[in-house]
């Protein structure tokens, strides 16, 4: 199935393209850029032209930021074709909500992905914790913005999210292996005195679940989910790709998340569905709603 | 019908009991709160007690400010009672789901209530608005917050949602009678150096949708919203209460919202029925989420 990938930027080289061209079932047909652009594949400046000229193209993705990609997405979807979304799927909620209504109306597959949902130790665990009885759950997401989003300002633009943008990624694996909905009771946000969005963030939610949230960490990164349960406890580490329950190893891979977001874009298409879950951003914008507020040191790249 | 009110404060004694007590469907059977009470009416303090010895009361109306609600909402679901919402229905929106789904589970009635859209000219306004094409939306709403929450500090705390306290009355409206749904593209909001939630606020939405709150307002109070449309313009004054198109009176009539709502809930009871509509408070959430941060002078009462 041909698709065309529109925003061609730091994403979209370390994981689309690639993801894509491993995949019997894609082909990258075109991409849309205002500077990028992939070699042998068409390149268009002008997206606009593109939806009109390739018509031959049924599949659009969109890695674009997330503050220009609800009008890309509204375009495409009204333009016939189907619809993968980066996540967070929209800078507001009430985007993602118009977007489903346009896409249930057009016919077209609106797929919101979250990519650390196809972490290795995700499925895993959430099939272990199906029956469990969870007393304790405690995230740890605490990476250093300077290296995984040099000098990308729009982060902490509004409707960047700041340190939501990779929190989002616990929520997202949160939301899907716990067996009961959660829901947030307090918040602490800490918003540099220069910036829009919050630098780093702490989360009570109900039934145990707490989460802390911090850019500014350098040396060893941490992406660390640990389920407490009447049962035994699990582990899951590096951002959802490695499981150890009760202290042993139970799955970890190569990342295969991208790879994994495709199949099952091409699932759907093949299926006429469509699976958009805004659950972690709803927590996203609960937290900035609920949270209070704490001015903290001016941040520079 | 019984009902229970719980949380005698200010909204209870203005609106809640003399609704009931005007409405022919409606007995106040009971009263839950610290320290207020209704004359000639059982008054608890202790709300499981209330719920365990009134199995005779069918019905809980919970009138506490929104920070302690979801507590009270899910005991009285649990214990098989229909509950009706004060405004906003929920701290955070995952709030407002889970009681949903919990009122689904148990079989009993959830409305979430907004009392601004059973002002005299929303209904129609709505009627007029159905088949027009919008070309732009005023939303004036400014008030002082000494005059109508006079010492209340909840509503500047996290969850009490600053201005959009008075602010969402007017979202509840907006999205009742525009025949189209909106979306938020950026949002001003103004925090006191000394508070947590925002005293003012500016919204621009889609489709020419624009919004302005703020709790500063002394002298003449503004609850005014204005809709031009290709065939006439169209304004609702007063919180909506006084309809005018095209500079002619359209409809006007003595505060009734409260009555309305209890007359709703009585529909929705003998339907077996919910109606829990989260639009309004998702427009905030995104407000809160998307909204850039400006830090204003302290704000006491």
């Amino acid at each position: 199935m041909k698709v065309a990938l529109v925003g061609i930027g730091k994403i979209a080289r370390d994981q689309h393209v690639p993801a894509i061209a491993d995949s019997g079932d894609w082909e990258l047909a075109a991409t849309v850029s205002r500077s990028g652009s992939v070699t042998g594949v068409a390149a268009f400046h002008d997206y606009d032209a593109m939806l009109a000229e390739r018509t031959d193209i049924p599949v659009v993705s969109l890695c674009l930021p997330p503050q220009p990609r609800f009008d890309y997405a509204l375009k495409a979807i009204r333009a016939g074709r189907h619809v993968m979304l980066e996540k967070p799927p929209g800078q507001t909620l009430a985007e993602v909500h118009t977007l489903a209504a346009e896409a249930e109306k057009a016919g077209v597959t609106l797929f919101a992905t979250w990519h650390s949902r196809m972490a290795h130790g995700v499925a895993p665990a959430k099939a272990w914790l199906a029956d469990k009885t969870i007393t304790k759950v405690t995230v740890t997401w605490k990476e250093d913005v300077r290296r995984w989003h040099p000098g990308q300002d729009w982060v902490f633009e509004p409707g960047g999210m700041g340190v939501f943008d990779p929190g989002i990624n616990a929520l997202s694996i949160v939301t899907e292996i716990l067996p009961m909905p959660i829901r947030l009771t307090a918040a602490v946000l800490e918003f540099p005195a220069n910036r829009h969005t919050p630098i780093a963030a702490n989360l009570t939610f109900s039934d145990g679940v707490s989460a802390v949230f911090d850019w500014r960490q350098e040396g060893p990164q941490t992406w660390d989910i640990t389920v407490e349960t009447t049962a035994g406890r699990l582990d899951l580490h590096d951002g959802g790709a490695r499981l150890v329950i009760d202290g042993a190893p139970a799955a970890a891979g190569p990342d295969r998340e991208y790879a994994g977001l495709y199949a099952r874009m091409a699932e759907l298409v093949k299926a006429g569905a469509s699976d958009v879950d805004a659950t972690p951003l709803v927590h996203v914008a609960d937290a900035f709603m609920l949270g209070s507020r704490r001015t903290v040191l001016p941040f520079e790249f």
